[in-house]
């Protein structure tokens, strides 16, 4: 790994699986968090191996998460280095904690690293989730909101939900955006050119025949081309369109009149 | 399906599945989509049988979205019904659209369902994603932001992110609760009567024994305690272990004099 890589696994929370049993299930995970920019796995007891060709052909190309993943004895040797610990868990357990949903509990992991803190989290095993003893030593209890009806998700699932507020958290990707692949939206000159084109040619063919019923026909027409946002190639081809529609309506006219 | 249930339906997205190609896919599909309170999948094409016995267990009892998928043999069948549609992809097309991220979009289809609009969420085969002629159809495009170095998703977690953003949107998750099983939050009169008894336990044992130093000691403690937010209960069980520790202490020292 290069400084870089080993930088930003400092900044990022570790995953932590407590005895993990399926090789599958560690390479799904290492694909969510490579997916959530999520770089240090740490493994307690995990029952199959995590380099097995299993786990490395699931994790779908994230197999670097699974190569610098490390191996713990207990959850205490695992977390010992970290500051504060979130314990993900699906049900209510007999304990008296703090439950944050998962966006809000990244806000605060944010937060902490900011002070330098280093932060965890803790999974529990496929079928029967964290022990109570692991809930223990968390400082608190991060619950994903779902259906009641149906809340059993799998371990890569539940590190995808929440890896993803946590890249969500680092990155502000605009949540609109207008992708023209390089076009340039069409300059108001060059839609009224068009529209002028349009209208000239509905004039000419009777569309726009009534004079009291025009402006409000014109206004509809423009606004549906107004809210389509046009590049210039659009509006070169809409012209085109206009152009052959004329032609050919010429053509079936002339053709009309020869019989 | 009961009445309330297809009125759920009706109310949340269709997520429509174009040419889906394994079993266990549609299956883990149908499971995330139930975590999500989303029952509404439709089919477009698939290879496999929805509902083999792959896809049923894959789904973690979730079969009831399975068994009432709907088949369809084109994308536009699939989505006749439909006001407003979405297509998720993974890479940018060369084709002029607006991208959305999951959140926004997902406002802007709770937003449309409120105008009694039908919504839907188009998803491509597992290798290939959407073909663009599908994507032509959608209203906008929804990209889920991930690690650009590794943005590869499967297709039951493409469905499980938007899906868990449409679940965050209808329910008012508290970010933070303190859960204590029904406890109650210890009554200040009941807080402060503890650190009475440990302060003057502390006193008697000599840990207070500099007077310019107690104020600031004590309120340390007091700090310290006031921050676990302790139930009834657990000052109990804090009377109880500041006894035995100076019963304890007792022994020792009666032990020490008697050698």
């Amino acid at each position: 790994m290069t400084n870089k890589n080993e930088q930003q696994e400092q900044q990022s929370p570790a995953i932590i699986l407590v005895n993990p049993q399926l090789a599958e299930n560690m390479g799904t995970t290492a694909r969510a968090m490579l997916n959530c920019n999520l770089l240090d796995l740490r493994l307690v007891c995990p029952r199959d191996d995590w380099l097995s060709d299993k786990a490395i052909s699931a994790s779908s190309g994230a197999e670097i998460i699974l190569q610098n993943a490390k191996r713990f004895e207990t959850t205490e040797e695992a977390v010992a280095d970290l500051n504060l610990i979130f314990a993900s868990t699906a049900r209510r357990r007999d304990m008296i904690k703090t439950v944050y949903t998962p966006d809000k509990a990244i806000q605060i992991v944010r937060s902490h690293i900011a002070n330098k803190d280093r932060c965890g989290i803790l999974f529990g095993p496929e079928r029967t989730g964290l022990h109570n003893d692991d809930i223990a030593i968390a400082d608190a209890v991060i619950e994903i909101p779902l259906n009641p009806v149906h809340t059993s998700l799998n371990l890569a699932q539940a590190v995808l939900l929440i890896g993803y507020e946590w890249f969500k958290s680092g990155h502000n990707e605009p949540e609109e955006q207008f992708i023209t692949n390089g076009a340039e939206i069409a300059s108001k000159d060059a839609l009224l050119n068009f529209f002028n084109h349009l209208e000239t040619e509905l004039d000419n063919c009777g569309y726009l025949r009534l004079p009291h019923k025009r402006p409000r026909m014109v206004r509809s027409l423009r606004n549906i081309f107004e809210r389509a946002k046009l590049t210039d190639p659009e509006v070169q081809s809409l012209h085109g369109v206009i152009k052959d529609l004329v032609t050919h309506r010429h053509r079936k006219i002339e053709e009309n009149t020869k019989k």
